[in-house]
């Protein structure tokens, strides 16, 4: 029953879907004076339904605090205006009053209401956002909408930060005739970790879906992606993921066990996913992707303790930037996650090649070990073989140019 | 009636002790063929009451195994055998058999027996011991111990790894004309985190105490030592702090409220911090030394993980190192830990200088934030006045230099 899935790599992005205009504009929130595109909209012609998972760190931007206070409230949401540039969090009162002025100015210009309109920002923390650059951005990208590939490429460079270049993904299904469409685009770079950070990451879709079944949809698709990856270990303050339903396609997708709501919860996870990856693999000055499986722990939430503890490890990453197949310092942390790890039990593999088997190093090895290392995209698979618990992680390794980069804004 | 308690920093350390004598010689662990010193003998000429504190790790090198089987079974323990260069981790069952060899080969030297022996090794995991070479090493350590300043700091020297000074330190305080010693020795390095890591102190004192006692008073002082510092957030196989104590003084500390067992208390303290401080201050790379001081936690839980959460972020590391008095990434960090912090609460300070208070940045004093910060040593305090709970974390900034020396080994 189930139904073929088409992803299309480096896609539009929302422009893809119908029903979705796109813009990107210039005006200057980094003060640099430079033309690099800063401000992002993204307007639905008709109502949509929408979802969204948020940071869920203590301090949480202006943005995210609008987000969560619009979301639940109702199914016409009509805009989603993003700045990069700047976080607008940590501004107390006036940041709080910023956001909603941004809301309230693209709201005036697309002739809508403020509260079917979500806000997002990602850049520096700390700093209030010079709101009359912001509101005359607003204003030209409110006037300059179209669902050309040329803007929509404009609204997914216009939330980048220090990332190397944008990221889209267009997933297709057809269901008895009809064609329904999830497309995504994203930002990353450092800051990534568990439950997401200075991560943003917006989809449109034409399914048509009820506000519960699309949150459900997008939990379990955010689960195996966007929070099943690291790059730092640090976690934002306006981490958003926000899913837009417009019901253009006239197709539900509600009911989980259907031809189409499986196919659409397919297309959601395979969008996600491939938007994580993206994120992962242009991590600040990143030079290898790891993923690294556990299984065969206690319960799942050991296994992910342990994935956790390995793909964070300043020692592991740092010798997977030089090469190194230091499986005792991958043994070590893994330890210290401290879940009952029997060393005498344990396997471990690089890529399908035997590093340790039973506990026991297989020092023969050792050429194939450093070649699988040295690869850019490479897999550590542990199994404790104590449990069925498993957990897979999208890490990377620590480089030099991470901390040149990261020692000062 | 607090007895005062003298520090000697940079001491010849555990060869201060009355009744104790060391050896440290070269028997080429590392086989480079270089002369450095990697094995070092620590002997009690009376039988010596002991307290251990071990890694917590669940992956345990044989040589903690071996200190943990024979730590409870008596109290008339003679000799500390060390060595360097090789951790004997994730060796399975020949690295157990080798550590009991160094045992039994020290005992056979010594006069004494094998379970009066603990063993410690640090180093690279997972390689088999150069048996051959420990061997010769220990022979020669056992026929050439000596009290003398030289041969003391020689066993010092002889345990370092990628440490570039030997840390040892002597406290000694006087109660009824009577003078009791406490001294020590460790090393540190990279993986220092809370429950200890790749990190080895040995203390031998003259004072007179049961086992009880001792574990206790070395608890004590291990909790706001050894575990209140952090390089790289890892925690090794191989974390060891042993104390002998030899009665020799024939002072007895064991009574908490007397004049004698309060002094014994402090100057073990002592100790363990100096230790301490030493070790994160010759951390791999580093250039700057942070107290990280968290107050007005829900309690001291909660303090430790803001602590630690700060302590351990790559991005406020990286911005130490850059002299960047970035504010933002302490306040996200804080936030992910999550212990319910309230924004609009916190004050924080860069030393004495307001950066937050009730959750407004003072950017006013940005010349002398970047002036704290640009220090070698500096004070992060955080109250988020919301509670009681405090706990203090000794830091490091991340360098490029330590991702160059980690890279590969």
């Amino acid at each position: 029953m189930s139904t073929h899935v088409t992803l299309t790599d480096d896609s539009p992005g929302l422009g893809d879907v119908p029903g979705f205009q796109l813009a990107g504009v210039h005006c200057d929130v980094r003060g640099t004076g430079n033309k690099r595109l800063d401000l992002a909209l993204i307007f639905s012609e008709q109502p949509a339904v929408a979802a969204g998972v948020f940071t869920t760190n203590d301090v949480k931007a202006a943005p995210v605090r609008h987000c969560q206070a619009i979301l639940a409230g109702r199914d016409d949401f009509r805009a989603i205006v993003a700045n990069s540039g700047n976080a607008n969090a940590c501004t107390g009162a006036q940041g709080m009053a910023d956001c909603e002025e941004m809301a309230a100015e693209a709201a005036r210009g697309l002739g809508i209401s403020a509260d079917q309109v979500f806000v997002c920002s990602t850049g520096r923390i700390g700093r209030s956002l010079p709101m009359d650059k912001i509101r005359s951005g607003i204003a030209e990208a409110a006037a300059g909408l179209s669902s050309d590939s040329g803007h929509s490429l404009n609204a997914a460079w216009a939330i980048l930060t220090s990332d190397t270049k944008p990221k889209t993904v267009t997933a297709k299904f057809e269901v008895g005739g009809q064609t329904v469409t999830v497309s995504g685009m994203a930002k990353g770079a450092g800051m990534i970790e568990p439950n997401m950070a200075t991560m943003l990451a917006f989809v449109g879709t034409d399914a048509e879906i009820s506000r519960a079944g699309l949150q459900a949809a997008l939990a379990a698709a955010v689960r195996s992606s966007f929070n099943s990856i690291t790059v730092d270990g640090d976690m934002s303050t306006n981490d958003t993921v926000l899913v837009l339903a417009n019901g253009q396609s006239g197709v539900s997708v509600e009911d989980t066990g259907s031809e189409a709501g499986e196919a659409f919860r397919e297309a959601l996870g395979q969008v996600c996913r491939k938007l994580a990856e993206k994120i992962v693999g242009d991590g600040e000055r990143i030079t290898k992707v790891v993923m690294v499986n556990v299984s065969g722990a206690p319960d799942n939430t050991a296994a992910e303790k342990v994935a956790r503890a390995v793909g964070n490890s300043l020692l592991v990453k740092t010798s997977w930037f030089g090469n190194d197949p230091n499986w005792g310092r991958l043994l070590d942390a893994a330890g210290y996650a401290r879940v009952g790890l029997v060393e005498e039990r344990l396997d471990m593999h690089y890529d399908d090649i035997p590093v340790i088997l039973a506990g026991t190093p297989q020092h023969d090895n050792l050429p194939q070990w450093k070649q699988a290392v040295s690869k850019k995209h490479f897999s550590i698979s542990i199994n404790l073989n104590i449990g069925q618990g498993a957990y897979s992680l999208l890490s990377t390794d620590l480089s030099e140019g991470y901390v040149d980069f990261n020692k000062s804004e």
